[in-house]
């Protein structure tokens, strides 16, 4: 895949939760490469920095004319890197993204409020001649199938990458994993489920939230024959969205379900107690060894449990990781402090089950 | 509401799983006065006969001509009482959609192939000067919601009718039991969730098939919050679709979970072991005590379970009725063979309970 050079903009937000498909595209891309980030806030700074303390000499400017200014590349896309509250456009995010297409740069949103259903965008795009992409619109119902049971032909073992929240790192868990797997000579494919994944150029796929409710048990099962047809890895981890039981949303029974996917990794932040972004209700984030059971009753064994550090110490994360290994039997691991290679060998005994 | 005259159309399938629409129109709407039913295969014939070999003089004709020769009254509206697997419009359908439109009827379709979108149906409606209704044809995104929480502000209890697998009999029991309800001085709202909710005329619901996965918990939340705005019931029952763990499309815990539903009554089909439409893939129905420890997982208790007849004997149900009884200690009732007011105890109990 040739990348193509492209801008983020996360307008202000870098450091938010809502910039995940921003975080996500600094932490790799296959299908763009990423010049610069567009954000007032963090205007001067390092990405990397201000994303997890690790610089990655992306720089940030203010607006997009000042980067196109300094880049001694011009960018040909403007990603929108946040989604606000579900995905509806801020009216703040307006004012840049008329600046994009002004300056000439195509512009790709992950947003429910399309961009190709703006008037102004539309407009615009066409008298500067860009293109403007809407990565979350459903395709059209023609081309949607149905689930059909095509799924108990596919002999592959699949590995979902379920969470106990959203915004949690489901998708980061998920392609260390990948990476690990592939350094020790496993042919391994990741499915993602939502923007980020397609934003990082993953092969296989679709988005989720997007798609018309009675048609993602035919969606997912689509995607992981498509996956064995052409791509026929040894091994498929599916990225997980939200969690079982996500009162805004829960999502992950279709996934195990649908695509009838026998094995988990859950990733979990034993520092945070509420849901995200429903802490003013007092929603409790429920146990982990309830959810394995759920996991259970799913059909699913859970074969190993990774770590977000959130608003955990060192110490405490080291205590609760020994402690929880003790009690569950399974590894459990700290993905961004320390290898993934612990997970390998229930991976590997999985396979050799063929993935039951 | 004043009923619109209206006759079903069921292609010759009017004893067919799929013809759910019409059965449930046969078994009463307050949006549509029900004249006649259109299946060639069944012509001649009384439709409640064929549907539960309990006569309900509704007559059958073959074709739409011949019922506008006999009916006294002309019908507005031709209902499309059938679903093809998942929704797709068969070729068959289409002479007899052609034929009421050049009759100068109305269509209603719940099909995922849109009248809407079939330039045919479109041209010849305009000709005909009659409209072409899909109703399970997506709001538009604008109109759309999400989840906020605000659920949390609703206090009158709700129960959903859950069921173990799909086409068992769902909303047929929810039906009965709102009846039941009223009948004993309980202001009760039954919120529909499918197609035939809507042609059946209940005042409150969404159909949950159309609507875009991200919006779901904010579709099940609008319908609760409005139900009570406007009803204030003391009750509510939530029609539940497919089942928790049907492996085509799984459905139950968001409705559970974005609409904190606590009580659940389980429509089961003891006589069917496997799931309905996936008896080649061999994929064995769950057992009911294990569905009852998900929903419990899920915060719901399970306050009754009422059973569909489908392939037992009467003695056979009686015994297993007793036996299940005992086990699960909680009322096990036949809703088509004896009054649902077993369930009424459970029922006043959970509402004393503030629904918990």
């Amino acid at each position: 895949m040739v990348k193509e050079p492209a801008v983020v903009l996360t307008n202000g937000w870098l450091d938010n939760i809502h910039a995940k498909a921003a975080h996500g595209l600094l932490r790799g891309s296959d299908r763009f490469e990423i010049l610069a980030l567009i954000d007032p806030v963090h205007a001067g700074k390092d990405a990397g920095e201000v994303m997890d303390g690790k610089p990655n000499h992306i720089p940030i400017f203010p607006t997009i004319t000042e980067s196109i200014h300094h880049l001694s590349i011009k960018p040909v896309y403007c990603l929108v890197g946040v989604t606000a509250q579900g995905g509806k456009l801020p009216d703040s995010l307006r004012t840049a993204i008329v600046e994009s297409i002004r300056q000439g740069l195509s512009v790709v949103s992950g947003m429910h409020t399309y961009l190709t259903d703006d008037p102004e965008f539309k407009d615009l795009a066409s008298k500067n001649n860009v293109q403007l992409i809407d990565i979350r619109k459903s395709r059209p119902i023609k081309e949607m199938r149905f689930w059909s049971g095509e799924i108990f032909s596919i002999k592959i073992p699949r590995i979902a990458v379920l969470g106990m929240d959203c915004a949690i790192g489901k998708r980061t868990t998920a392609k260390l994993l990948m990476e690990m797997c592939r350094k020790n000579g496993i042919d391994t494919q990741l499915i993602y489920t939502g923007q980020t994944g397609w934003l990082q150029g993953l092969k296989h796929g679709f988005i989720l939230d997007a798609v018309i409710n009675d048609f993602i048990g035919g969606e997912i099962e689509r995607v992981i024959v498509e996956c064995a047809r052409e791509s026929s890895p040894e091994l498929m981890f599916v990225e997980g969205q939200s969690s079982l039981r996500n009162p805004s949303g829960p999502c992950g029974s279709e996934l195990l379900l649908s695509g009838n996917i026998k094995g988990v990794i859950l990733q979990h932040a034993p520092g945070r107690k509420l849901f995200e972004g429903l802490e003013k209700h007092g929603c409790r984030i429920p146990s982990l060894e309830e959810e394995i059971q759920l996991i259970r009753i799913f059909g699913a064994k859970t074969l190993a449990v990774t770590l977000n550090e959130e608003g955990m110490h060192h110490q405490d994360m080291m205590k609760y990781q020994k402690r929880m290994e003790a009690e569950l039997k399974i590894p459990v691991v700290r993905p961004l402090k320390e290898s993934p290679q612990k997970v390998l060998p229930v991976i590997r005994e999985f396979m050799e089950n063929n993935g039951e």
